[in-house]
Parts: structure tokens; sequence; C-alpha cells
């Protein structure tokens, strides 16, 4: 059987998947967001309780639908559907658990159900596809916790750095307890070892909800991923002036640390417009910023303030020429307000290159499904991008969704999603089914 | 005998007083010091018995050096030396003695040995002045202990609200009965009674530590001060922008409130430097910003921001001016980048006039000490504000200090203390010597 076989348009509502995918989905979604609603939004924190509350809730259902779970070395769930060669390089699909405080429920979570949703339907169909199939339920790929992304992946891929592991939450917990607690084998990753080996891996294919605005113009359910940005990141930036008496202290004699602040984010901004006029991409961020809670004052010229700093773009060298960039014009300010910039170690992520067999599958099965091909560019990194610079052949999916992600008001509509899992099952099925 | 008759240049260490000043001042300080260290810095809290030790130590000195010495009604302390003219109105010589947790020792108390020393220097000269002097030892000044400020002061001008007086301290005493259990007339406060004529009174006149950098930077050990600068506040404005994906969200799209609360505080610096040029006195501050902790993420393009706004000036059009075009710009910027400002109420402090027949005869006096007679804006408020307002002619003199007020690291030197004192001690008597 090959879902190619069958017509275009809305192909997978009329499947025999759909019924079941439905029910499924919003079964586990709504367990998912009812074990980990936080009173706003969802919080399943980087190596957490609650991320593995996440992986048990859907382990459990996987098993219950006859597949094999497992955790990996890196405590990552893993189901997995055992195929005809046992000696051909498995299948990945999947994405993670994990989330941002007060986020969404379908980031990355949608990923990993896509994942058991393809594996279950062959289950239940008696299909033992050409090779291994295996849905992955990464941890840890959002920064919000430590400050670095696509721990998951990276701990399997063995290029989680020492410094890294020093990285610490807002409690002062640092990544290597926290992974040490959450059962890791934090000696083999301090050395670099590779938890997982590239060449073993046929490939890695992984849907996750857009986090822009752009399926929505086109009016698409879901669509390939072209790339995948790459970002330049300081987690804290420490601006350090002088704290005075608010009402005794003239201009003149202020190192006022918020004004210098609001300055460089402005010179930033005016250089990002120059930027965009040349047709560079680029996006920067000033998610986290403040003054500290402990010391500040109406009263008080802030002679404090910190924030977090996020670079991004699908080209490498617009990355390094504007955080050189801003480097300088924090120099500027400096010199201008007698504020000095204190920045942390940069925290990189290259842009990604899509592997060129699979995008190409997956747009074969965009047409036979009736949806548009034309591919969508990431502009946020993805485990996808993890995988992909270290070898293993990936290739993204993304579904149609409103209200970017990050945030409790994401609104993916279950049928869109079921069109993106349908689109990696065509192209699953046609390589390996 | 006129100290004016002499000539100038550092007058105050050749006088005769010199020596005597000396040995008291640092006998009292230390002796102060001694009885209100909390093993940080000094606690005198407003209304308690340590502050009634201080002026009880005070007190004690002054009745040996052959002065008057009671308390009025409202429990201030006060030395009294007798004029030739028992009809013509005294002259109040004096500051506070209650301090901040952890405060400084000169903050309050400097000023009201000021009195004491100008009215021992008299008395031991045997000069009887024309009239009398009183020095006095405000109770309750710092509003760190009921939130509350210029309570002794207040008290006196029948201006303490019955709201105020329910105010509690952190162990839940409130101001009335704190007030009471220090022997102050509690009912009559709760009507508004005046405890002192303000008719009755022919001047205040206050030496403080400067709070500001001033007189540092000008190299000045003292120098009369031009005004007391009232404030606009916001405690807090809130900016309401969008949550997004900071990675997949184009440039355009963007309601990022932390870009906004930025661009904001620079066209309030641009402005804020356009009054300056004008000659007009401002300083303005955003003391407390930050994004939401509970929702804030690198990876977020932040979709709210919160900042208090403290606007200075001696002078209420100036204030006016400078609020309404804040206003203007925030909706200027809401326009331009989708984020919406929400301002709290605003809190008003007037500004204070202080007498300009007295300001006159201290810059006088300062000329004649050969100390620069340029005048220092009082950034914080005073006792001096508070009887300005009720009609009292009051000035004030501000020494020379390093790092500022309300923290144990206060630097007074003595010279500089002694230098403020003679500007006040040759005003008086030029005027009633």
């Amino acid at each position: 059987m090959s879902i190619s076989d069958q017509t275009a348009a809305a192909l997978w509502r009329s499947s025999k998947d759909y019924g079941e995918d439905l029910r499924l989905s919003e079964k586990l979604l709504s367990a998912l967001r009812e074990a980990t609603f936080d009173g706003v939004g969802i919080s399943r924190p980087a190596f957490s309780p609650l991320e593995t509350k996440a992986q048990d809730i859907v382990g459990e259902e996987a098993r219950a639908l006859g597949l094999a779970v497992s955790r990996d070395e890196a405590q990552n769930l893993v189901m997995t559907l055992e195929g005809a060669d046992r000696q051909a390089p498995p299948i990945l699909i999947g994405s993670h658990l994990d989330s941002v405080p007060q986020g969404g429920n379908f980031d990355g979570a949608a990923g990993v159900l896509a994942g058991l949703l393809i594996l279950a339907g062959l289950k239940r169909a008696g299909i033992v596809p050409k090779r291994t199939l295996k849905a992955y339920g990464l941890r840890g790929e959002e920064s919000s916790r430590f400050g670095k992304a696509y721990m998951g992946s990276l701990t399997l891929m063995g290029r989680i750095a020492a410094a890294d592991l020093a990285l610490k939450d807002a409690d002062g917990v640092t990544l290597k307890d926290a992974m040490r607690q959450t059962g890791l084998p934090v000696d083999k990753i301090e050395r670099g070892e590779k938890l997982l080996d590239p060449a073993s891996v046929g490939a890695w294919l992984e849907l996750h909800i857009e986090q822009g605005p752009l399926l929505i113009a086109r009016k698409q359910p879901a669509g390939v991923v072209s790339g995948i940005r790459g970002n330049v990141r300081h987690k804290r930036v420490e601006g350090v002036g002088e704290a005075a008496h608010s009402g005794a202290t003239p201009k003149e004699l202020r190192k006022d640390a918020v004004f210098a602040a609001g300055d460089l984010m402005m010179r930033a901004d005016r250089l990002w417009n120059d930027y965009l006029k040349q047709r560079r991409d680029l996006v920067v961020t000033f998610g986290v910023f403040g003054t500290d809670p402990k010391e500040h004052a109406i009263a008080k010229v802030p002679g404090f303030v910190s924030f977090s700093v996020d670079i991004r773009s699908q080209d490498k060298a617009t990355l390094e020429a504007y955080h050189a960039a801003f480097k300088q014009l924090a120099q500027d300010v400096e010199q201008e307000r007698g504020v000095a910039f204190r920045f942390d170690n940069r925290i990189d992520s290259a842009p990604a290159t899509l592997d060129a067999g699979w995008t190409e599958r997956l747009r074969q099965a965009a047409v036979v499904l009736g949806i548009s091909d034309e591919p969508v560019p990431s502009g946020a990194g993805h485990d996808a991008a993890v995988f992909a610079q270290s070898g293993i052949p990936s290739a993204m999916v993304f579904v149609r969704n409103e209200h970017g992600s990050h945030n409790p008001h994401e609104a993916m509509d279950i049928d869109d999603f079921l069109a993106g899992v349908a689109l990696i099952r065509e192209a699953v099925v046609s390589f390996a089914g």
C-alpha cells in the first residue's frame, strides 16, 4: 500500500488514518495541556520533571498502541517500529517536548505526535516498513531555562561544551546538575562523546508549527522548509554605571545604565534597518531586559541593567557582521555615557542546510496531496539544524499557526496539523513503505 | 561684634569659634554614632526610642553649654538662646535627628548640630542676639519607617492627614500609635491643628549634607540652596505589545515592547537635552525598568515591559510642560511601533520656593567667607520645603558629601561642615547679631 496511489486534494481527510489520527492527537494534546498548564500557558522546562511527565504521557500511549518505547542514553523519548531490514539506518521522526514558560502546547509537541501518528498508523495497518522508524521526543530544545537551545540534539551529537554545562538557570541550578538529576551521563557529555552515531541514522524528519506568519499569508495548511536561520546570542549583557539620587544628580554627572542601554538599543535598531534596506536577512531581539529588583528604586538613577540579545540570520556572514557592529556600538555608547557594557560569552547556532533529497521527497508529497510545494524559510532554529550540521540528512515540515509561538495563544488547526503529518507520512512511505 | 567685620577666605578656620566647634561636633557625632550604630550603619527610626536617645544626647550637651532645652508639643528637641527683643519672631535653625536603617550619621544630625553650634558660640561669647534663636532637632523626616516623609514638620504645620496616621511600619505599628507612645498629641494632630503658628516664626534655616555630587564636582565645601525640586512621578507605566518568536517574526510585523520603551526613552532624553539648553531645571529618571520575569525569554519578542518615571524640577511649569510632552512622545511611539503605553496615576510633589531674602543673605555670607555663592538646587525634599510651603521664610545650606546619603558610606569632611555652619552663622549674625 502506498498513500501516493491515492488521488490528491484533502487526501488526508478521506484517508482511513484520519479519524484515528484526530482522536489520538486531541487526546494527547489535551493530556499534555492538563499536565503542564501553568495558569497562563504551558510550562515544560528543559530537563525538568514536567518535561519527563510529558514524555511519560506520550510514551504510555505509544506503548498502548503496540510500539516499543524506551529512553535513549540522553533520556530522550524513543518510540520504535521495527523495519524489515534491521541493517538499514532508521528514519527518525520527531521534535521536542519541552516549552518556554507560559508557552503554547503545540511548539515541539506537535512534531513528537507526528512521529507517533505515522508509526501508529503503520502498526495499525499491519505494515512492516522497509527500514526501522523511530519517533523522537527530544529534551531541552528551548533556551528559556539555561540560555542554550537544542540541548537534546546537541547532547546526542556530542556537541555540548564544558562551558555550556556551567550555564545556570534563574535558581542557580547548572545545566550539568539538571542533566545529572534527569539521568543523563554528564561525564560522557563533558568529554564530548557522541551518544548517537550520525552515520547510524538514515534521516531526521521534523514537523513543527510555523513560528512566523508566512503560511497564514499564503493560505497554505503546511509547507516544506527550505533552510534554518542561525543565531548569535548573549544571554546576559550587563550595563554598569553608577547609582545616584534621582533628584540630586544633574544630567552631566549621571552614569545612567538604563538610558545607556536604551541608547544602544536604538542604535542597534537603526543598524538593523540599514541591513534590511540591503536585503540582508536579519532579526534582532532584546527579550529579557531589566534593572535589578534588589537595588532599583523609583528615586534612584539606575546604576545597573542587564539584557539578552538574540541576532538571527540565514546568512553566517550577516550574523558576524552585525554582531561585530553591535559590539562597536556598545563601545561608542560606553564612551558617551560613562556606562560599561560587559558581554558574557556569545552563544552561537550556525544556519543549517536541509537535505535536498528529503526536501524534494516532501515537495513531491505536497504535490500528491494537493498542497502548495512552495518552500518556507525557517526563521527559528530547530533540532533539525543540529542533526543537519552533524551530517544527518534532515528535513522539515511547517504547519500553519496563528499568533506565533512561545506564547499561550498559538493556534494550530488540527486539520492543518494532520496535513503536515500526511506530508511526512507520504514521503516516508514512498521511501520506506 | 559681627563676623562680617573680618576678612574672607577660610575665616571659619581662623575664627575663635573653630576650635570649640570642631571639638563639640566631633564629640556629639561620635556619641550619636555610638548610641545608634546598628552593625552596618546608623539606625534612628522615626518616633522611636533611638530617635529620642539622639535628642537626649544633643539636648544634654546644649544644657551643659547654658542653653534652654525643651521639647515642643510635637516632641521635637528645641534649644533656645533668648534674644533682646522677645516680641520679634524667632529664627529657627535645625534639621532632623531620625535616619533610615543602615544609614549615615550626618543626614539630618549635621543640621541639628549646626543650630546648636551657632547658639553655643553666641552664648560663649556673651552675645545676646537681637531676636531669639532656636536650634531644632525634628523627628520623623525619613519615610523609611512609615512610607511618609517630613512627619515632624508636617505635624507642626497641622498637615498630617488622617490616612497618614493609619500608615504602618514593618511590624504593623501605626504612625498614630508610634506618635502617641512618643508623647505627641494625636487627637490634635488628627484634627489637623497647627502645633506651631507659621506667623510666629521668623525664619527656618536648615543645613543638610548634599545628596548629589554637585559640590564635589565644583570643589565647593558648602553652597546655598537655590530651591527644592518637586516631582511628577509614575510608579508604573506599562508598554503592551505582542509576544512573538524572536527568530520567525519579521521586523515589520513585530510589536516589541522593549524597543518601543527604548525609543520613548531616547525621545525623552533628546527632549531633556532641549530643556537643559533652554536653561530649564530638569532631571528625568527611569529607575525601575524591566520585562516580566514570569514570561520573558531570550527567544521571545517581548510583548510587555514596565517602568517608572521620575521627573523633577524646581519649576512647576517645567514639570507640567515636560510631563505633557512625555505623554505626547509616548503617543507618537504607540503610533509608530504598535505598542500601547498605559500610565498609572501621576504622583505629585510640588517644588518649594526658598525665601529670596534669606537666600541672598546666605549668598552674601558666602562672598564674605570666600566660598562660591553659586547656588545648588536641592533634588531631594527637606523639612525646609514643608515650612516654606506653609509661609515660613526658609533657606538651606548644603555641605559637600561623597557617596550620597541613605547609606553608611556618606562622607562629610568636618571642615566642610564647619564652613556650612559659618555660612548660616554669618547670615544670622548679620541679620540678628
